[in-house]
């Protein structure tokens, strides 16, 4: 490990929670405080076969039909009147696909995962045992957007781009937001926006680099999204290999959200908002699909 | 369809979300207000292979490693330094296991879904076109908590117990709660805690009868959830074959969410908070696992 | 129907194997008594996510293991000793990637597939009611390959040609083979070596038109295969939309078999020998993998 | 490792496909020459949710409909008539499930799989890098039927019973059958015949004892098959975890099959046969799905 903030153990040496540790019932409450309007936002993106931001390796997910309404000798055998029936599906999805919560146990660096348990402890069969996303709960707290793309008056960052803790503190004082403990930190960069509307090509992508990374770890916030794959820049910053998921998630414990839908909360320039996100309790998986819901 | 309350064309030829209409901003912001102790809960069970209840039919849910330490090769491909890399999963998941949000589309009567959308347009490939899960967005709002089992005396309801309009109202005057139009209306039966305690059998369950049914439509709530697997009761009230899901889902847009964990509400009596659920987008999908997260 | 040569009644207003039923005892047996060398050719390519022809509607095939030794806990709690286990995999795997056989239920025409079934027997639970993969059985007969690219001259014919009648009986004339009844042939493009080779583009592919397909059927054969996607060339003959698997599949009841790896058949100047296929009795498929075994 | 027989190295050091190389074209010529009657048998069992040996924690496999004649649409997109269309499905299936063969990277001990090869070869990502599933080929040879439960004069074995070598060679005696080297070998119990036919348990189950597999391995057999899901008795002999797999699989290179339908070759009396596999080429794979194609 570096010299750089860590929180390994400051929860104690079992934690699997990290940094949502940050998210005490009062700052809930506060949280609960912050809108105005009442206007709720899901941010998620679709879950489809194409034309959302799937990597190749991972497969493309997939929606197939279990019954539909072909299958009525079986709502007929339970005693189904002719006509009545039930429409279900399967679902094949990669866990770190469409707009995804990754879990404390997703990336490890010198074989260890957040809190400094092992990387071995992710086997076939069972996944992972510690820090699995069914560890994470119900999260509630103050979602800030950081419209960094906003604050350089473009649409979208160039592919590519390395955002940096000026870039941040820039669009923060540009909206007037002053981060604080246990924020809910959502990141635009523009680039999924233009990615669904124009189908351009998967990378590279801009994101937040090693420096701005640090710099969310430093102000101790809970959690950092964006509306990109990695929340960091593709390539990765400084050629560094999951460079800003080994400060955030391995060394911090801040949970990422991945993908994130943020077009409408821009488009009404809502930089601070009531955040609320529930990870599905897959045991022992690395990741959850999720909609977090924002209300202005 | 009879001559019971239905809400098609309320909102509109074209609508497909509901009694989700019913959440208006006032609404939500009023839901803000009800926390008092600022505790998150997590209100679902895991996904996994067994010790839940799966019904054999879809086939039990499975996360499959995709990648671990020791794909460690392709960590290495794309520039990773050794002992770094990333874990992730692939899932397969019946839309309707765990704790999980039926969209509109799932059930139809006289070859109908809500709003009068014929149940053809559900086909294998595509999915549902109309009321898919898709369509429903962030939700928010006052979550109400009946709990039934406990106004009842007991642990769990008997297996197979049919919930009458009386028990509803009997438990919300022990409660002191009165319903409001928009709520979210989650009903306790104590099953589903004794199924995961003690592994007990699947069927039968208890559930809400057609009675009270009608009773929730009738105090237009904008969503029903409870602690089992189809809110009714199965066997089914009256032999009729998803006779609940006809008058909640069908004939008033009322969503549903089963397998709903309600034990910390309960244990804590906390009968009104607020609620917000974020299903996922799934395109077409007749359903989307949840995690609701409430606030006391 | 038109007023082609049809196979519909021809053994019977149930049957639903078609032309398997040219396989006779007598012609099983004599097929065994073609081989010379004894060299067992394994007909088919590898499955795997990429590489291969896979078309994206379907998904990429994916191998996800189940088990490996990291899963060792599992093998000591069924007594294992230390060092000692199983390696398990999940498979998921579109029924017509790969090497696959098509059921007689794969194709419509009129709303009718083989033997005037009609098309609505294909439910989304139960699969196809009749003519699904599983009722084929084990096949065995005499194999023909028809090297088509060889008689040309080239390697691979050109993208988008279409094989005439013509065509296959110059091949046949230059390899001194006549067709029998119940015949199993194998054309030979020379397509999918040349995708395998360079990763060239999937689309367009060469295959026969439809003359040759009537050709065939005429001819009486039992199966039809060859080393392309579609049996028929891509983009298809005269525009008609699976109009090759309209005559052979539907009209004549002829199994098709796709994607063949007929590399070292044709290297060798294997024109005939004793063919073998092993279709998965998958119940109510409309197609199975399979790797058909060749002896020269 | 033990004193026992061991064919690690026989094939030389980077040998993956173990006694299969038994299966000389001299072999195979002969084995064409076995067949009497030209009947073609089918060995395998079906494919399904259920009513087959299924092992829970594998989850059942599932055929899914990815396309029928309600997504005429995409017919109809691509130029199709009305009435025009295709059928396809998307298959879930563990390798290690129904009428299967097992790859020589399947079983491990010592933490080594056949040749010497580690165990730590199998990865998620990639599966298996030695003796997967597609290093097989085609497979034809000579095969022959033990019927042991003919030869005990029973329908079944009794449930758990441990086959002796004794119990082989009396029931080859009663046969009039002589083993060779390079034979493909099915043991009947009886086992799958009585669990399709009355559901019964899945466990216990018949199957060779550890002497009857060192038996066979003696015999320099090519392959090892049998109607029961892990040709040897569950419980274990001797209660040695997978004490069979280890001396056929690992330390022989003896490829196994099982949940074979030995039931009409039983019937017929067909003990020496000709018989081919064709194990799909799943590239990493454990096992393979296959249905053994014999001629008797």
């Amino acid at each position: 490990m570096s010299t750089r903030k860590s929180n390994w153990g400051r929860w104690g040496e079992s934690d699997e929670r990290g940094a949502l540790n940050h998210l005490t019932p009062e700052r809930v409450i506060n949280a609960l405080k912050i809108p105005k309007t009442g206007k709720t936002y899901g941010l998620s993106i679709p879950i489809q076969r194409s034309g959302v931001p799937n990597m190749e390796y991972r497969g493309a997910p997939q929606r197939l039909t279990l019954t539909n309404h072909e299958d009525e000798a079986m709502a007929r055998a339970n005693g189904g009147a002719p006509g009545v029936g039930a429409n279900e599906d399967q679902l094949i999805i990669p866990s770190h696909t469409s707009t995804h919560m990754d879990a404390l146990c997703h990336v490890y660096s010198d074989n260890k995962i957040y809190n400094g348990f092992p990387a071995e402890g992710m086997t076939p069969y069972n996944g992972a045992d510690k820090c699995s996303i069914d560890k994470v709960g119900g999260i509630a707290g103050r979602g800030v957007l950081i419209d960094v793309a906003a604050a350089k008056g473009v649409a979208m960052l160039p592919a590519g781009y390395v955002i940096t803790a000026a870039d941040l503190q820039l669009a923060l004082d540009a909206q007037g937001t002053v981060l604080e403990t246990g924020d809910l930190v959502l990141i635009r960069t523009g680039w999924l926006e233009d990615f669904l509307d124009n189908q351009s090509d998967l990378l590279p992508q801009p994101g937040i680099g090693l420096e701005a990374a640090a710099f969310l770890a430093d102000k101790d916030v809970a959690i950092v999204g964006s509306d990109n794959s990695a929340i960091e820049p593709i390539p990765f910053d400084q050629n560094i290999y999951l460079g800003g998921h080994i400060i955030l998630l391995v060394e911090n414990g801040i949970h990422l959200i991945e993908n994130l839908n943020l077009r409408e909360l821009a488009a009404d320039k809502c930089y601070e908002f009531f955040l609320s996100i529930g990870a599905l309790m897959i045991t022992g998986a690395t990741a959850s699909p999720v909609t977090p819901v924002a209300i202005g």
